[in-house]
Protein backbone atom coordinates (compact mmCIF):
# COMPACT_ATOMS: atom_id res chain seq x y z
CA UNK A 1 0.00 0.00 0.00
CA UNK A 2 1.22 3.45 -0.72
CA UNK A 3 0.51 6.65 1.44
CA UNK A 4 -0.80 8.88 -0.99
CA UNK A 5 -1.58 12.24 -0.03
CA UNK A 6 -5.13 11.33 -0.16
CA UNK A 7 -4.79 8.85 2.80
CA UNK A 8 -2.92 11.01 4.65
CA UNK A 9 -5.44 13.97 4.69
CA UNK A 10 -8.22 11.21 5.34
CA UNK A 11 -6.02 10.00 8.36
CA UNK A 12 -5.61 13.30 9.78
CA UNK A 13 -9.56 13.86 9.91
CA UNK A 14 -10.40 10.45 12.38
CA UNK A 15 -9.76 13.15 14.96
CA UNK A 16 -13.54 14.28 13.83
CA UNK A 17 -16.34 12.06 15.43
CA UNK A 18 -18.38 12.54 12.35
CA UNK A 19 -15.32 10.81 10.00
CA UNK A 20 -14.59 8.46 12.49
CA UNK A 21 -18.44 7.05 12.48
CA UNK A 22 -18.62 7.64 8.60
CA UNK A 23 -15.45 5.64 7.84
CA UNK A 24 -15.95 3.13 10.67
CA UNK A 25 -12.59 3.31 11.71
CA UNK A 26 -10.15 5.15 14.42
CA UNK A 27 -6.78 4.73 14.85
CA UNK A 28 -4.19 4.09 17.52
CA UNK A 29 -0.43 5.34 17.62
CA UNK A 30 2.69 3.48 19.23
CA UNK A 31 4.22 -0.44 19.68
CA UNK A 32 1.77 -1.00 23.05
CA UNK A 33 -1.65 -0.13 21.37
CA UNK A 34 -1.29 -1.07 18.05
CA UNK A 35 0.04 -4.34 19.25
CA UNK A 36 -3.03 -5.05 21.65
CA UNK A 37 -5.34 -4.29 19.37
CA UNK A 38 -3.85 -6.45 16.74
CA UNK A 39 -4.79 -9.23 18.93
CA UNK A 40 -9.05 -8.27 19.66
CA UNK A 41 -9.96 -5.72 16.93
CA UNK A 42 -10.10 -5.83 13.19
CA UNK A 43 -7.15 -3.89 11.84
CA UNK A 44 -7.68 -2.31 8.56
CA UNK A 45 -3.78 -1.70 8.04
CA UNK A 46 -0.47 -0.35 9.65
CA UNK A 47 1.73 1.86 8.91
CA UNK A 48 5.10 1.71 10.62
CA UNK A 49 9.34 2.67 9.77
CA UNK A 50 10.96 0.00 7.88
CA UNK A 51 13.04 -0.52 11.40
CA UNK A 52 10.00 -0.98 12.56
CA UNK A 53 8.19 -3.94 10.60
CA UNK A 54 11.69 -5.26 10.75
CA UNK A 55 11.73 -6.42 14.56
CA UNK A 56 7.97 -6.93 14.81
CA UNK A 57 8.16 -10.01 12.22
CA UNK A 58 4.93 -11.38 14.30
CA UNK A 59 2.36 -8.96 12.69
CA UNK A 60 0.51 -11.60 10.68
CA UNK A 61 0.62 -11.91 6.96
CA UNK A 62 -3.14 -11.10 6.29
CA UNK A 63 -2.79 -7.55 7.80
CA UNK A 64 -1.75 -4.74 5.56
CA UNK A 65 1.61 -3.22 5.44
CA UNK A 66 2.57 0.61 4.66
CA UNK A 67 6.28 1.39 5.00
CA UNK A 68 6.71 4.92 5.95
CA UNK A 69 9.42 7.10 6.77
CA UNK A 70 8.91 9.33 10.40
CA UNK A 71 8.48 12.64 8.71
CA UNK A 72 5.25 10.83 6.95
CA UNK A 73 3.96 9.59 9.97
CA UNK A 74 4.45 13.11 11.50
CA UNK A 75 2.20 14.01 9.40
CA UNK A 76 -0.73 11.64 10.26
CA UNK A 77 0.38 11.38 14.30
CA UNK A 78 -1.90 13.04 17.26
CA UNK A 79 0.90 13.04 19.54
CA UNK A 80 3.44 15.65 19.92
CA UNK A 81 6.22 13.21 19.88
CA UNK A 82 5.15 10.67 17.06
CA UNK A 83 6.19 6.89 16.94
CA UNK A 84 7.39 4.62 14.51
CA UNK A 85 4.04 3.23 14.29
CA UNK A 86 0.46 3.78 13.70
CA UNK A 87 -2.46 1.50 13.29
CA UNK A 88 -5.93 1.77 11.64
CA UNK A 89 -8.70 -0.45 12.71
CA UNK A 90 -12.36 -1.08 12.23
CA UNK A 91 -14.62 0.33 15.10
CA UNK A 92 -15.96 -2.79 16.77
CA UNK A 93 -19.94 -2.93 17.30
CA UNK A 94 -20.59 -4.76 20.81
CA UNK A 95 -23.86 -5.50 21.79
CA UNK A 96 -25.38 -4.71 25.29
CA UNK A 97 -26.93 -7.94 26.49
CA UNK A 98 -28.83 -6.49 29.57
CA UNK A 99 -29.53 -10.13 31.47
CA UNK A 100 -24.89 -11.14 31.20
CA UNK A 101 -24.81 -7.27 32.42
CA UNK A 102 -27.65 -8.34 35.59
CA UNK A 103 -24.79 -10.93 36.70
CA UNK A 104 -21.58 -8.57 36.46
CA UNK A 105 -20.08 -5.27 38.26
CA UNK A 106 -20.08 -2.39 35.61
CA UNK A 107 -19.20 0.65 35.29
CA UNK A 108 -21.71 3.77 34.02
CA UNK A 109 -20.68 7.13 32.99
CA UNK A 110 -23.08 10.03 32.83
CA UNK A 111 -21.71 12.42 30.33
CA UNK A 112 -18.03 12.17 31.49
CA UNK A 113 -16.33 14.41 29.14
CA UNK A 114 -12.72 14.70 29.03
CA UNK A 115 -10.85 12.23 27.12
CA UNK A 116 -7.96 11.93 29.79
CA UNK A 117 -10.40 11.03 32.07
CA UNK A 118 -12.38 8.02 29.95
CA UNK A 119 -8.80 7.11 28.93
CA UNK A 120 -7.90 6.34 32.99
CA UNK A 121 -11.52 5.01 33.59
CA UNK A 122 -10.78 2.02 31.01
CA UNK A 123 -7.95 1.02 32.33
CA UNK A 124 -9.49 0.73 35.45
CA UNK A 125 -12.09 -0.99 34.41
CA UNK A 126 -9.49 -3.20 32.40
CA UNK A 127 -7.28 -3.70 35.87
CA UNK A 128 -10.08 -4.81 37.74
CA UNK A 129 -11.85 -6.52 35.41
CA UNK A 130 -15.40 -5.03 35.13
CA UNK A 131 -15.78 -5.87 30.97
CA UNK A 132 -18.68 -3.14 30.39
CA UNK A 133 -18.95 0.44 30.35
CA UNK A 134 -22.51 2.07 29.48
CA UNK A 135 -22.03 5.50 28.34
CA UNK A 136 -24.47 8.25 28.09
CA UNK A 137 -24.63 9.32 24.64
CA UNK A 138 -23.04 13.06 25.49
CA UNK A 139 -19.64 11.30 26.96
CA UNK A 140 -16.20 11.24 25.16
CA UNK A 141 -16.24 8.86 22.49
CA UNK A 142 -13.55 6.32 23.10
CA UNK A 143 -12.42 6.25 19.42
CA UNK A 144 -10.95 9.83 19.81
CA UNK A 145 -7.08 9.93 19.65
CA UNK A 146 -7.00 11.50 23.11
CA UNK A 147 -9.28 8.64 24.68
CA UNK A 148 -7.22 5.68 22.55
CA UNK A 149 -3.49 7.16 23.39
CA UNK A 150 -4.55 7.83 27.07
CA UNK A 151 -6.62 4.37 27.70
CA UNK A 152 -3.19 2.72 27.28
CA UNK A 153 -4.73 0.02 24.82
CA UNK A 154 -7.64 -1.02 27.52
CA UNK A 155 -10.30 -0.07 24.48
CA UNK A 156 -8.83 -3.48 22.89
CA UNK A 157 -10.46 -5.54 26.33
CA UNK A 158 -13.09 -3.43 27.48
CA UNK A 159 -16.59 -3.37 25.71
CA UNK A 160 -17.79 0.69 25.85
CA UNK A 161 -21.42 1.15 25.25
CA UNK A 162 -23.52 4.26 24.38
CA UNK A 163 -27.05 4.60 25.01
CA UNK A 164 -29.73 6.46 26.25
CA UNK A 165 -29.13 5.83 29.96
CA UNK A 166 -32.42 6.34 31.39
CA UNK A 167 -33.65 3.56 29.00
CA UNK A 168 -30.83 1.30 30.50
CA UNK A 169 -31.46 1.65 33.74
CA UNK A 170 -35.44 1.41 33.24
CA UNK A 171 -34.22 -2.24 31.80
CA UNK A 172 -31.81 -2.61 34.79
CA UNK A 173 -34.56 -2.33 38.02
CA UNK A 174 -34.01 -4.61 40.27
CA UNK A 175 -30.18 -4.57 40.25
CA UNK A 176 -28.13 -2.72 42.78
CA UNK A 177 -27.14 0.72 40.90
CA UNK A 178 -24.86 2.82 42.95
CA UNK A 179 -23.78 6.30 42.90
CA UNK A 180 -21.84 8.76 45.17
CA UNK A 181 -22.92 11.71 47.15
CA UNK A 182 -22.03 13.87 49.68
CA UNK A 183 -24.90 12.36 51.84
CA UNK A 184 -24.14 8.62 50.89
CA UNK A 185 -23.19 6.03 53.07
CA UNK A 186 -19.46 5.58 54.01
CA UNK A 187 -18.11 2.65 51.38
CA UNK A 188 -15.39 1.89 53.78
CA UNK A 189 -17.81 0.32 56.09
CA UNK A 190 -20.23 -1.06 53.51
CA UNK A 191 -20.52 -4.37 52.12
CA UNK A 192 -20.40 -4.47 48.94
CA UNK A 193 -21.43 -7.23 46.27
CA UNK A 194 -19.78 -8.13 43.27
CA UNK A 195 -22.48 -7.91 40.48
CA UNK A 196 -24.22 -3.95 40.21
CA UNK A 197 -23.63 -1.02 38.12
CA UNK A 198 -21.34 1.71 39.80
CA UNK A 199 -22.71 5.27 38.28
CA UNK A 200 -19.88 8.07 37.86
CA UNK A 201 -20.97 11.64 36.93
CA UNK A 202 -19.80 14.68 34.60
CA UNK A 203 -16.87 16.39 35.60
CA UNK A 204 -18.53 19.67 36.84
CA UNK A 205 -22.18 18.85 37.31
CA UNK A 206 -22.00 15.25 39.00
CA UNK A 207 -24.76 13.06 38.54
CA UNK A 208 -27.70 14.64 36.27
CA UNK A 209 -31.25 14.32 38.79
CA UNK A 210 -32.63 12.05 36.30
CA UNK A 211 -30.04 9.27 36.11
CA UNK A 212 -29.55 9.93 40.28
CA UNK A 213 -33.50 8.71 40.52
CA UNK A 214 -32.28 5.40 39.36
CA UNK A 215 -29.53 4.97 42.22
CA UNK A 216 -30.54 2.45 44.84
CA UNK A 217 -27.65 3.21 47.25
CA UNK A 218 -25.54 5.79 47.61
CA UNK A 219 -21.99 6.12 48.65
CA UNK A 220 -19.76 8.38 49.90
CA UNK A 221 -15.93 8.45 49.64
CA UNK A 222 -15.10 9.79 52.99
CA UNK A 223 -12.24 12.30 53.46
CA UNK A 224 -9.65 12.36 56.35
CA UNK A 225 -9.83 13.40 58.70
CA UNK A 226 -13.55 13.46 58.36
CA UNK A 227 -14.35 17.03 60.50
CA UNK A 228 -12.07 18.74 58.31
CA UNK A 229 -13.96 21.86 56.72
CA UNK A 230 -12.21 21.79 53.16
CA UNK A 231 -12.97 22.87 49.86
CA UNK A 232 -11.50 19.30 47.91
CA UNK A 233 -13.01 17.09 45.47
CA UNK A 234 -11.82 13.82 44.08
CA UNK A 235 -11.42 13.93 40.18
CA UNK A 236 -13.60 11.69 38.61
CA UNK A 237 -11.34 9.12 37.03
CA UNK A 238 -9.35 8.80 40.86
CA UNK A 239 -13.06 8.36 42.46
CA UNK A 240 -13.75 5.47 40.13
CA UNK A 241 -10.18 3.72 40.75
CA UNK A 242 -11.03 4.33 44.74
CA UNK A 243 -14.71 2.84 44.60
CA UNK A 244 -14.01 -0.37 42.28
CA UNK A 245 -10.96 -1.19 44.22
CA UNK A 246 -13.36 -1.07 47.35
CA UNK A 247 -15.75 -3.46 45.35
CA UNK A 248 -13.27 -5.58 44.60
CA UNK A 249 -10.50 -5.99 47.45
CA UNK A 250 -12.98 -8.47 49.66
CA UNK A 251 -13.00 -10.91 46.70
CA UNK A 252 -9.26 -11.42 46.72
CA UNK B 1 -3.29 49.22 38.87
CA UNK B 2 -3.34 49.26 35.71
CA UNK B 3 -2.62 46.15 32.83
CA UNK B 4 0.55 47.66 30.82
CA UNK B 5 1.52 45.69 28.23
CA UNK B 6 4.96 45.14 30.18
CA UNK B 7 2.92 43.15 32.91
CA UNK B 8 0.78 41.20 30.60
CA UNK B 9 4.51 39.96 29.03
CA UNK B 10 5.77 39.33 32.17
CA UNK B 11 2.87 37.11 33.32
CA UNK B 12 2.82 35.33 30.18
CA UNK B 13 6.18 34.48 31.30
CA UNK B 14 5.34 32.61 34.12
CA UNK B 15 4.85 29.50 31.98
CA UNK B 16 8.51 28.92 32.32
CA UNK B 17 9.97 27.74 35.69
CA UNK B 18 13.02 29.99 35.34
CA UNK B 19 11.19 32.88 35.18
CA UNK B 20 8.50 31.96 38.51
CA UNK B 21 12.02 30.99 40.26
CA UNK B 22 12.93 34.32 38.96
CA UNK B 23 10.63 36.24 40.10
CA UNK B 24 8.99 33.75 43.14
CA UNK B 25 5.34 34.28 41.96
CA UNK B 26 2.86 31.88 40.22
CA UNK B 27 -0.22 32.39 38.72
CA UNK B 28 -3.74 30.59 39.26
CA UNK B 29 -6.84 31.25 37.48
CA UNK B 30 -10.61 31.01 37.72
CA UNK B 31 -12.71 31.65 41.30
CA UNK B 32 -12.30 28.66 43.30
CA UNK B 33 -7.95 28.01 42.88
CA UNK B 34 -7.94 32.02 43.43
CA UNK B 35 -10.14 32.32 46.45
CA UNK B 36 -8.62 29.00 47.75
CA UNK B 37 -5.00 30.38 47.67
CA UNK B 38 -6.54 33.76 48.82
CA UNK B 39 -6.73 32.10 51.99
CA UNK B 40 -3.48 30.63 52.50
CA UNK B 41 -1.05 31.73 50.59
CA UNK B 42 0.81 35.19 50.00
CA UNK B 43 -1.36 37.11 47.03
CA UNK B 44 0.72 39.75 45.21
CA UNK B 45 -2.19 41.00 42.80
CA UNK B 46 -5.85 40.26 41.68
CA UNK B 47 -7.15 40.83 38.07
CA UNK B 48 -10.47 40.39 37.17
CA UNK B 49 -13.40 42.30 35.32
CA UNK B 50 -15.61 44.50 37.05
CA UNK B 51 -18.34 42.32 37.07
CA UNK B 52 -16.24 39.26 39.29
CA UNK B 53 -14.86 42.05 41.63
CA UNK B 54 -18.13 43.24 42.29
CA UNK B 55 -20.16 39.88 43.34
CA UNK B 56 -16.41 39.00 45.44
CA UNK B 57 -16.85 41.32 47.88
CA UNK B 58 -15.10 39.46 50.09
CA UNK B 59 -11.75 39.89 48.85
CA UNK B 60 -9.91 41.58 51.32
CA UNK B 61 -9.02 45.50 51.04
CA UNK B 62 -5.27 45.23 51.56
CA UNK B 63 -5.09 42.96 48.14
CA UNK B 64 -4.22 45.43 45.26
CA UNK B 65 -6.50 44.98 42.68
CA UNK B 66 -6.56 45.35 38.74
CA UNK B 67 -9.64 45.78 36.63
CA UNK B 68 -9.57 44.23 33.26
CA UNK B 69 -11.38 43.22 30.35
CA UNK B 70 -11.99 39.55 29.59
CA UNK B 71 -9.93 40.51 26.64
CA UNK B 72 -7.29 41.73 28.01
CA UNK B 73 -7.23 38.77 30.39
CA UNK B 74 -7.26 36.13 27.35
CA UNK B 75 -4.14 37.51 26.63
CA UNK B 76 -2.64 36.69 30.04
CA UNK B 77 -4.33 33.16 30.37
CA UNK B 78 -3.49 29.54 29.90
CA UNK B 79 -6.50 28.25 29.52
CA UNK B 80 -8.68 27.44 26.38
CA UNK B 81 -11.49 29.03 28.46
CA UNK B 82 -9.96 31.59 30.00
CA UNK B 83 -12.37 32.96 33.00
CA UNK B 84 -12.98 36.15 34.73
CA UNK B 85 -9.77 35.93 37.60
CA UNK B 86 -6.28 35.57 37.80
CA UNK B 87 -4.52 35.90 40.94
CA UNK B 88 -0.90 36.17 41.08
CA UNK B 89 0.70 34.72 44.43
CA UNK B 90 4.57 34.31 45.93
CA UNK B 91 5.57 30.86 45.69
CA UNK B 92 5.81 29.68 49.37
CA UNK B 93 8.71 28.20 51.22
CA UNK B 94 8.33 25.38 53.15
CA UNK B 95 11.05 23.95 55.50
CA UNK B 96 11.19 20.10 55.27
CA UNK B 97 11.05 18.97 58.82
CA UNK B 98 12.20 15.38 58.89
CA UNK B 99 11.40 15.24 62.29
CA UNK B 100 7.63 15.41 62.26
CA UNK B 101 7.61 13.78 58.93
CA UNK B 102 8.84 10.74 60.69
CA UNK B 103 5.42 11.11 62.81
CA UNK B 104 2.98 11.29 59.79
CA UNK B 105 2.12 9.79 56.29
CA UNK B 106 3.71 11.37 53.08
CA UNK B 107 4.22 11.08 49.53
CA UNK B 108 7.06 11.22 48.09
CA UNK B 109 7.63 11.20 44.46
CA UNK B 110 10.21 10.14 42.08
CA UNK B 111 10.01 11.79 39.24
CA UNK B 112 6.69 12.21 38.37
CA UNK B 113 6.70 14.24 35.11
CA UNK B 114 3.12 14.53 34.06
CA UNK B 115 1.65 18.12 35.14
CA UNK B 116 -1.65 16.99 35.21
CA UNK B 117 -0.95 13.70 36.96
CA UNK B 118 0.98 15.77 39.92
CA UNK B 119 -2.12 17.63 40.24
CA UNK B 120 -4.23 15.25 40.23
CA UNK B 121 -1.90 13.33 43.45
CA UNK B 122 -1.83 16.73 45.25
CA UNK B 123 -5.82 16.79 45.28
CA UNK B 124 -5.32 12.72 46.32
CA UNK B 125 -3.20 14.09 49.18
CA UNK B 126 -5.42 16.85 49.94
CA UNK B 127 -8.33 14.86 49.95
CA UNK B 128 -6.55 11.92 52.56
CA UNK B 129 -5.26 14.26 55.02
CA UNK B 130 -1.61 14.06 53.51
CA UNK B 131 0.33 17.13 54.12
CA UNK B 132 3.91 16.72 52.84
CA UNK B 133 5.14 15.64 49.39
CA UNK B 134 8.46 15.32 48.95
CA UNK B 135 10.16 15.14 45.01
CA UNK B 136 12.61 14.66 43.50
CA UNK B 137 14.34 17.78 42.01
CA UNK B 138 13.48 16.33 38.35
CA UNK B 139 9.57 16.03 38.93
CA UNK B 140 7.42 18.17 37.42
CA UNK B 141 7.13 21.64 39.14
CA UNK B 142 4.00 22.30 40.62
CA UNK B 143 3.71 26.24 40.07
CA UNK B 144 3.49 25.37 36.54
CA UNK B 145 -0.07 26.93 35.21
CA UNK B 146 -1.14 23.25 34.13
CA UNK B 147 -0.61 21.82 37.74
CA UNK B 148 -1.76 24.85 39.53
CA UNK B 149 -5.11 24.34 37.47
CA UNK B 150 -5.35 20.47 37.69
CA UNK B 151 -4.97 20.77 41.30
CA UNK B 152 -7.94 22.68 41.81
CA UNK B 153 -6.89 24.52 44.95
CA UNK B 154 -4.77 21.90 46.62
CA UNK B 155 -1.31 23.57 46.15
CA UNK B 156 -2.52 25.81 48.50
CA UNK B 157 -3.01 23.18 51.22
CA UNK B 158 -0.31 20.55 50.66
CA UNK B 159 3.04 21.76 51.06
CA UNK B 160 5.24 20.09 48.07
CA UNK B 161 8.80 20.12 48.44
CA UNK B 162 11.44 19.16 46.33
CA UNK B 163 15.31 17.90 47.40
CA UNK B 164 17.54 15.43 46.31
CA UNK B 165 15.75 12.11 47.21
CA UNK B 166 18.57 9.79 47.94
CA UNK B 167 19.96 11.96 51.15
CA UNK B 168 15.78 12.71 52.28
CA UNK B 169 15.53 8.81 52.50
CA UNK B 170 18.73 8.46 54.09
CA UNK B 171 17.34 10.70 56.36
CA UNK B 172 14.44 8.67 57.46
CA UNK B 173 16.32 5.18 58.02
CA UNK B 174 14.13 3.64 60.61
CA UNK B 175 11.13 4.49 58.95
CA UNK B 176 8.60 2.25 57.25
CA UNK B 177 9.33 3.52 53.51
CA UNK B 178 6.69 1.68 50.87
CA UNK B 179 6.90 1.30 47.00
CA UNK B 180 4.77 -0.85 44.41
CA UNK B 181 6.50 -3.80 42.54
CA UNK B 182 5.27 -6.69 40.63
CA UNK B 183 6.45 -9.14 43.69
CA UNK B 184 5.23 -6.71 46.12
CA UNK B 185 2.65 -8.16 48.83
CA UNK B 186 -1.05 -7.90 48.13
CA UNK B 187 -2.29 -4.65 49.36
CA UNK B 188 -5.44 -5.50 50.41
CA UNK B 189 -4.17 -7.77 52.98
CA UNK B 190 -1.54 -5.82 54.56
CA UNK B 191 -1.93 -4.55 57.78
CA UNK B 192 -1.02 -0.93 57.47
CA UNK B 193 0.25 2.03 59.24
CA UNK B 194 -0.79 5.87 59.89
CA UNK B 195 2.88 6.74 59.59
CA UNK B 196 5.25 5.98 56.67
CA UNK B 197 6.53 6.93 53.27
CA UNK B 198 4.92 6.14 50.24
CA UNK B 199 7.06 6.53 46.93
CA UNK B 200 5.65 6.74 43.52
CA UNK B 201 7.84 6.12 40.46
CA UNK B 202 8.00 7.71 37.32
CA UNK B 203 5.48 7.18 34.22
CA UNK B 204 7.74 5.24 32.36
CA UNK B 205 10.49 3.75 34.44
CA UNK B 206 8.51 3.33 37.64
CA UNK B 207 10.68 3.93 41.14
CA UNK B 208 14.30 4.12 39.93
CA UNK B 209 16.74 1.66 41.64
CA UNK B 210 18.57 4.08 43.71
CA UNK B 211 15.57 4.43 45.44
CA UNK B 212 14.18 1.40 45.52
CA UNK B 213 17.11 0.46 47.51
CA UNK B 214 15.12 2.41 50.29
CA UNK B 215 11.82 0.43 50.18
CA UNK B 216 11.33 -1.82 53.48
CA UNK B 217 7.59 -2.90 52.27
CA UNK B 218 7.14 -3.76 49.03
CA UNK B 219 3.38 -3.83 47.72
CA UNK B 220 1.39 -4.96 44.87
CA UNK B 221 -2.19 -4.04 43.78
CA UNK B 222 -3.42 -6.86 42.71
CA UNK B 223 -5.72 -7.01 39.15
CA UNK B 224 -8.89 -8.61 39.28
CA UNK B 225 -9.10 -11.70 38.83
CA UNK B 226 -5.35 -12.68 39.38
CA UNK B 227 -4.58 -14.98 37.45
CA UNK B 228 -5.13 -13.34 33.67
CA UNK B 229 -2.42 -12.63 31.34
CA UNK B 230 -2.74 -9.04 30.77
CA UNK B 231 -0.64 -6.09 29.40
CA UNK B 232 -2.80 -3.66 31.76
CA UNK B 233 -1.49 -1.07 33.99
CA UNK B 234 -2.17 1.36 36.13
CA UNK B 235 -1.93 5.21 36.04
CA UNK B 236 0.62 6.67 38.67
CA UNK B 237 -2.45 9.31 39.47
CA UNK B 238 -4.66 6.55 40.01
CA UNK B 239 -2.15 3.85 41.65
CA UNK B 240 -1.72 6.90 44.42
CA UNK B 241 -5.55 7.25 44.95
CA UNK B 242 -6.21 3.58 45.85
CA UNK B 243 -2.78 3.16 47.76
CA UNK B 244 -4.04 6.12 49.90
CA UNK B 245 -6.96 5.09 50.13
CA UNK B 246 -5.64 1.70 51.26
CA UNK B 247 -3.50 3.54 54.14
CA UNK B 248 -6.56 5.43 55.78
CA UNK B 249 -9.77 3.17 55.15
CA UNK B 250 -8.96 1.62 58.52
CA UNK B 251 -9.19 4.78 60.53
CA UNK B 252 -12.31 6.19 60.19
Amino acid sequence: MILSKNIIKQLKSLDQKKFRNEKGIFLAEGTKIVCDNIDTMKCEFIIATQNWFDSHQEIPDKIEKCIATIDEIKKISFLKTPQEVLGVFSIPQYNLDNESIKTKLSIVLDTVQDPGNMGTIIRIADWYGIENIICSLESADIFSPKVVQSSMGAVSRVKVHYTNLETFLSDMKGMDIFGTFLEGENIYKKELPQNGLIIMGNEGKGISDKVASYVTEKLFIPNYPQDRLTTESLNVAVATAIICSEFRRGSY
